[in-house]
């Protein structure tokens, strides 16, 4: 049995479906997941691959999409959400502080719950400090540290990683060297990981 | 019940895990698809929705994902096929005569095939004549009322009817004016026609 990577970006909307679900999937799989937040935005722009920008036909559809796929999964999120998020680094470099200190998989769905659920964009006040202070943690304190050359440091390398290993867009999953992209494509890659 | 339109064009690369797994589909749920061809790639040029041109990382994915699904639907494709097709218009041409005179489903099927398994490019011989006369038809004949001003007009009039239903990209399954757009969703459309 692999364990699986799973790439993503807080700013990513379909990563709401599978921040969401996964928790619970792992426990029914006995799959591990490891949830490596990177800066998908800087990969788009490098690859000129940007999914919805002035593209209103296929965002719309996007919303509608995430709307009918949340439903199937219980979720009851208020669509469209705000986006883009301007936050999306700040987001993601809280969250890389939280891989190294343990608490990303809370973070990231605290915050995509107030995102998706309340309207809060993530990655700018209330939200950072509200998600942080739900799981326990000092807002000040956290976020002086996520904005060290430390923490941007670390989200460039995962960057850089993610890009190495064929990622392109949120959320993917990585198993054994094999790419699946998309909240779609988690039971393809839960029966890679399985051995087919 | 309700009826799925199955709004596709032959060029779309994803579209050949639909043609070739929908009959099967069709016997076992019950449910009757209409095929619409249509012209993708005026949609997509209207849309700046250009999916794969100038990304590399992103098609690389993309065969490789087909290959992988196609595996699994028991398929064997020569991956990858020629793309993009200079010849999509008149492939969609021969579709849209082929819908007049109820060979479409079978004239798809087997343009894809020669495209996708022997790497011959649809919409250009000698994959149209050899696809016509195996199911059938007189390839002179056809190609000659194929390219008439009527069929034409036809095509054109398909794809306005599709952009107006929202569809965007191919394969798209459209059933009480819900599009669900991607080979991966048609399980998801098939839910939505049988009253989920």
């Amino acid at each position: 049995m692999s364990q699986i990577d799973f790439w993503y970006s807080i700013g990513s909307t379909y990563s709401y479906l599978t921040v969401m679900r996964l928790p619970e999937i792992e426990r029914a799989s006995g799959v591990e997941f490891k949830w490596r937040p990177f800066d998908v935005r800087h990969v788009m722009i490098e690859q000129k691959n940007i999914p919805f920008k002035d593209k209103p036909v296929k965002t719309a559809y996007m919303w509608r999409d995430i709307e009918r796929r949340a439903e199937s999964y219980g979720l009851d999120p208020r669509i469209p959400a705000p986006y883009p998020l301007p936050g999306l680094v700040l987001a993601n470099q809280v969250a890389t502080l939280g891989v190294e200190e343990g608490w990303v998989v809370n973070y990231t769905r605290a915050t995509y719950r107030r995102w998706f659920e309340r309207g809060e964009p993530a990655g700018e006040e209330p939200n950072i400090s509200e998600s942080l202070r739900e799981i326990g943690c000092d807002p000040a304190k956290a976020l002086a540290a996520a904005q060290s050359d430390r923490i941007e440091n670390a989200l460039a390398a995962a960057t850089k990683e993610a890009t190495e290993l064929g990622v392109f867009g949120s959320p993917a999953f990585v198993v054994d060297g094999e790419v699946f992209w998309g909240d779609d494509r988690l039971e393809d890659a839960l029966l890679w990981a399985k051995g087919r």
